[in-house]
């Protein structure tokens, strides 16, 4: 059983998944995710409820920086994103950031609190990812500038020349005062 | 909440599904699988455990016929396919067949016992699936020829042009002796 590989970060919890990705004449097959490997390898038992998809038309696209309640593990189907994560958890690593480039052979498990964002590098991209609890309509969660000048994510592509949802261009700066208390158990 | 919608098939228990595919500047956004509208529409409660990416270069790939011992819920996160699907688990539906054009606003779920497989219509289509079972290296499964005369799959692209894999090659007829049998409970 070839398991993927796991390798940790400076924020606690998000870590980066090497995938064996197989590829052929035809292509590629992986497992994007698989259960007993990912417990094997250390992560949570994750339980996902839903599965999503964003399909990202042009290089350029920059999606978040959003901290929705529930954790998540995010990969690509196709193409190529810079990924930027930014710690919003009380604690002594609240600010914290990591990024990563990241192809198909690349996953991310990003714990609840933690703000997950990106920026598409490949025309005709798309990311899926697995989330282990519902979306609903309306819901409010702690979101963060893509410029937050603390959080200082170094883009690749200027974010003057880049595609941001309405939603994305009015976030707050990063702010102690709004920190994600751990979730009550 | 917008709920997708079910549209049943010839073969039992083989459902397509309609998403609510969101499409923006940005390209688009989909609740590719979301457990409780799938169960609100009528799907078995699934518990995916395994979440598989098959990336296909070219036009014309060509993957099936599998029986895995598993469901699956399979989906695109870019391109288009024709999906082939052949009956065999013993019974009076045993040798029917489905096909359908696939882009990224449907999915289908495909019981276990039915054979799965699918044509690629677009260079760099990403097919994705969640299975309720571990693959194991090594395993056994029924698997039909893409070819087979009573099944008579109407290939948009000629197989003698497709892409397919050596494994793909040989596999056997259609034959009722090894009918699949109901899953012991
Ligand atoms: C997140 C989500 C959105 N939607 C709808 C709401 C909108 O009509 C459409 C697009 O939603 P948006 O919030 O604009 O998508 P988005 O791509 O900007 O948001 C995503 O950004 C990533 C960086 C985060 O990690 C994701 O968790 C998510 O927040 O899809 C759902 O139906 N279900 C969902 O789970
Ligand atoms: C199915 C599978 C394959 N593999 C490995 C084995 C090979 O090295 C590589 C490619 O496997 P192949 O069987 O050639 O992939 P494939 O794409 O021909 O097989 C697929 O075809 C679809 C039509 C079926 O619905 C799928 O369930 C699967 O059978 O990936 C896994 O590691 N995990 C898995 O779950």
């Amino acid at each position: 059983m070839t398991l993927p590989s796991l390798e940790t970060t400076p924020i606690p919890g998000l870590v980066v998944v090497r995938l064996d990705r197989r590829d052929d004449d035809r292509g590629f097959f992986k497992e994007n995710w698989q259960r007993e490997k990912m417990l094997a390898i250390g992560l949570p038992d994750f339980g996902p409820v839903q599965n999503n998809v964003s399909f990202n038309a042009s290089r350029g696209v920059t999606r978040g920086i959003h901290t929705e309640p529930w954790d998540k593990f995010i990969s690509l189907a196709t193409g190529r994103i810079f990924g930027a994560w930014v710690d919003m958890r009380e604690g002594e690593t609240f600010g914290t950031t990591f990024t990563l480039e990241m192809d198909t052979s690349v996953a991310v498990f990003v714990p609840r609190g933690v703000g997950n964002s990106y920026q598409v590098l490949e025309d005709g991209t798309a990311y899926t990812y697995l989330v282990n609890e519902h979306w609903r309509p309306g819901i409010a969660y702690p979101a963060l500038a893509l410029e937050d000048p603390s959080a200082a994510i170094d883009w690749p592509i200027p974010l003057s020349e880049a595609i941001i949802s309405e939603k994305d261009q009015n976030n707050p700066a990063l702010d102690p005062a709004t920190a994600i208390a751990p979730k009550k158990t």
